[in-house]
């Protein structure tokens, strides 16, 4: 039998073998962030083909079609499923090292029983059997969910939103894993935005206000919260190109906003003021209801003009941004934490450079409120492979409590990408295996396996209270 | 027999040592960046020992031998070669772990059947030996270079440069090596160095015609792309300490050319304008005529006032440089690209930093024209070495396709540096070995060697049309 | 018997098992910075108990278990040492991967002959033998330091320190290691601090003189620098938050220096003036004591205002500072280096992305006065474990010779981390050891064992002249 990516993979010794099976495999997943669609979950969504599913919204398949050559046509294009499914499936065999190798064969695997790896030779083969897979009555969003065990996920969701699926999944007795908000306000601060006062107006709307000033807005962002609250939400999210950090005072900031109103151009220094002055507002909200703040720092978005005029954002043409971060991070969370209102934070950024700074920034601002209340989240994005999976855990070893990580999530579009954190165990567990072997811990295995199931599912419990 | 850089010199698994001796070991060279001097390839030039082919111009050598201490005059000063290179040996044994201990030791044993390990007791029987190599009649440049199945080598020219060399050499059939030139106009960029305006004057004589403005300037650059394109060029090479990026008009442009010509002094973001919209056009001349454009990015020259008023440029006290690239780069691609006029590019930094950035952005305008259009190249100067080429190569596989990497060059100045590509070699066989071992890629070791032969040769031949 | 942290701990191969053994483990260990506190080695101080021993000053740890959600009390407060050693040892199973997890199990390996892996539960009994052994006659001070084979050791010292406990160290014969000062003159140089006009009037009254200029302020700074220099100081050290570099004139930084006695405030970029200008005076007075020079650069210090206002500096809430610094560490280094005033020089950066920056650098200064005169230092602080110092190691070697290494120090608070340097010892000897194993330097151990022994103790010896 072929050692492909089969019982063994990532698992490079023998106490990582056994940290994995016994211990991570089967334990239940709580995706504390990604991007599924709740609709899709409440209605229970069925998939027309492998197509659909698996190339229908995944830039990161895309990127990596355009990396050989392929057509536009061939990726988002008028052409048809199959032929976009062989395109991709001769891109595969290419992608030696690439976690999008590992990931397409994981998911192949586990949610179909196909164990070939693909290539242009077997692709017509796969898609048939693959869709027969599709087109059974047991192969549904929920169903997908379900058998994936997943205990918890959390969606992301603009502050104007209505949560209606989420509440009517609450009500469904039928469903059980938890399906709940996660607030993602980033309209509401990207005051630079072209149609940012339009936003301001939907944003009032649902909190059913009027926002005429910053105290207006904070108001009604209030509202949005305590409303996400009581629908489960327990968890903000942002996504931030770089650090903004900018003295304010209350004044600044409301003149900037009402600037912003009335449709006048917003300098740099302006934007990143009133950014400074709305998180930290932000902040101090989450930090009242007990939320987790995450910050997504360092996505460089939108680099092509023409991409972008062509196919719009999130398309695949985003990358990693450079920018120092230290000092202005250091400045956002001490102004937050001076009142005693730095909420729990996990910060995220997509250049491993970043990992020490905020690794050692977390450092900074633990408390006996929570246990590990800042962390450095796992790999993101352009991070999220085997290499970057290891360093970042490395880098959390080194500088924290590696037991007390909050561990993976998917931040995926996919209803199948749930195997992500498989491949996280993996590398958790062979990283944990070769410090047994090693000597650098005690050959406890009972005790190691159950640090690994606290990173895995336990810590993120009890840290995000789900 | 001593395991000393043997038969299985970094293969450290056994997949990778099947895949390096049958599948790498003999393919062809292609080294398409290099600083050989096509005249003494023309004239097949012969070295009077080894001091003058080792120690000559080579300031790798000459800072590993500053590192130890030794005075200058048996460096770059008035000691007879034996005494250098006994300088030379003398530092050896220190140099463990360092890239020149084995590309020296590699050189020894490839081309002069030599395999102990250097130091001050072997060196005067190490240079009875060499030096009897070197007199016999078959160690000339020409069978330097044939010996090394190098199938193509592009240099490095000046824009006005008249190429007599590389024009001989094609018409001279006893020679079957293609002996190209590549392009490198820095001093047509380097509008603030002291010389730019007499520069520009011979680059004019060269493409036999006035440049008053900078029309006249592109008019004739265009004259000189066409001439090199007729002489066999397919790229452009660039080195930027850092990437210049600044918004610019025609009209701005011209007027700072002309403030230059005048001899006025250029201030810092003028240049970076002038470079900007220098780099526009040539981008889109390269597209034209469909070369690859190469950018070297990240070397910080000539940090010691006093070496350089001494020595010289290129004498070894170049470092590596650590601004930020990300936003500029993304502007100057774009810039390009909003025009159709990206050429194929490939970045190199020296800085490691920037591989995740330049590996990412290169993702952002990938194309049907070309695959792979755009590449991470491989690691540069003071990266290339054991860890900087993993680096480079887990980056370009973590976030692309690997498989279609236009892999090593030289970027030497020597006649026996062709053991670097070896080195990369075993380096690429070792990780992909590997890959294969833990489960991560299929253990099928044609197509796994398939894919090591294009990176070793048909990639970039196929990507330089050459 | 359990394989945690015994005979083979962090060596993965048979080589690096021969060179730890048989070369590096027993040789004498030269500390040439830390921060013990020279009364107390004058004073043969002993311990109360292993809370004060382990917890009494140690940042390091109060961040661990502040991760861990532990109450401040419990920490640097009231709390008893029994409560507080236990709420350490609690935290202890989730430091997995931790330098700390290590440091602490090697310390209470070699000075307590504990071997049992510390957690809550043995914890109790672990506080009883530790405490016994503390109250033997034999736990003191200078008995630890003997046990520790140290050769020699350098404090850090402010330059108006009277070094008292230095001198009468020297006179007492019944003491061998050499506690030598190093002068620290970071308070002479924080010309921003609102104390510096306070403490320039300390330092003149140290140097028995008037400061009313910046030739009086270099006056008085010689003197200490002759005084100490007679005392044994063979080296200065400077922590910068960033590398400060400005242009600038005699009369300016007279101006500026003037100003700030006068009370009045500092502009950021004065201050950057100022620094440089005393860099450069006392760049050239070590260059004329044959001092090394070693600047600690990339601290952000005190992020918490609250932590700060509560329990002072130095108390666990510093980070990785991300600036970038090859220009301005290259002018201030050609700077010195124009007139020949460089001293010997040695870089610590605590983000490993300089590294690079700071390795390359060193090449662009060598001399013949030193070996490897310019030299990167050994990981620093929050990189001061397994993977920062492989990484550290990896980048000297392949930028330079490592062969000439002047190796570890503890920059520690406490008597008994001289097990930090064992734990070099054991990283350095698996790199090696690997190296070798994989063919990449000749299995001669015996040379290699010296390369070893030089990097453990004599580089050091012969780099300080100590």
């Amino acid at each position: 039998m072929s050692n492909f990516m089969r019982e063994d993979f990532l698992l490079e010794n023998n106490t990582a073998r056994v940290l994995f099976h016994k211990y991570a495999k089967d334990v239940a997943i709580f995706d504390y962030h990604c991007h599924l669609n709740p609709k899709e979950i409440y209605e229970d969504k069925r998939f027309e083909d492998l197509s659909e599913l698996w190339l229908g919204g995944d830039h990161y398949k895309w990127r990596l079609m355009r990396a050989n050559g392929i057509p536009e046509a061939l990726i988002t294009g008028a052409a048809d499923g199959y032929e976009k499914f062989l395109a991709f499936a001769s891109c595969m065999p290419y992608a030696i090292g690439n976690p999008l190798y590992h990931w397409s064969h994981l998911e192949l695997q586990r949610y179909f029983n196909i164990y070939e790896p693909i290539n242009s030779k077997n692709a017509p083969a796969i898609w048939e059997r693959a869709n027969a897979r599709i087109k059974e009555s047991s192969f549904s969003v929920r169903q997908l969910i379900k058998e994936s065990h997943v205990y918890a996920l959390c969606t992301t969701d603009d502050p104007a939103d209505d949560l209606k699926y989420h509440i009517l999944l609450k009500a469904d007795k039928t469903f059980q894993t938890k399906v709940l908000p996660a607030m993602r306000p980033d309209k509401a601060l990207n005051i630079a935005a072209a149609d940012f006062s339009r936003y301001i107006a939907i944003l009032a709307k649902s909190a059913d206000t009027k926002i005429e000033d910053f105290d207006g807005l904070c108001q009604a962002l209030r509202q949005r919260i305590e409303f996400f609250n009581g629908v489960g939400c327990r968890a903000s999210d942002h996504d931030f190109t770089y650090l903004p950090y900018e003295d304010v005072t209350h004044e600044e900031a409301d003149g900037i906003f009402k600037k912003a109103l009335r449709g006048e151009a917003i300098a740099a220094k302006e934007a990143d003021q009133y950014k400074t002055a709305l998180m930290v507002f932000l902040g101090s909200e989450y930090k009242r209801k007990n939320w987790v703040m995450e910050l997504h720092i360092g996505a460089l978005r939108n680099n092509s003009s023409r991409s972008l005029a062509k196919l719009g954002i999130n398309t695949g043409f985003d990358s990693i941004h450079d920018s120092d971060m230290a000092v202005k991070l250091s400045r956002l969370l001490d102004h937050m934490d001076r009142d005693n209102n730095l909420p729990k934070t996990v910060f995220f950024s997509m250049n491993p450079k970043d990992n020490w700074i905020l690794a050692t920034m977390a450092g900074n601002f633990q408390s006996e409120e929570t246990i590990s209340k800042l962390q450095l989240g796992t790999a993101w994005w352009m991070q999220d492979h085997r290499d970057g999976m290891e360093e970042q855990m490395r880098v959390f070893a080194n500088t924290g409590l590696l037991g007390r990580f909050i561990g993976m999530l998917t931040d995926s579009r996919s209803f199948i990408s749930y195997t992500r954190h498989e491949y996280f165990r993996r590398i958790l567990c062979n990283l944990v295996g070769k410090w047994i072997e090693n000597g650098e811990y005690p050959e406890d295995l009972e005790a190691a396996g159950g640090i690994i199931q606290d990173i895995c599912l336990n810590n993120a419990k009890g840290y995000f209270n789900i």
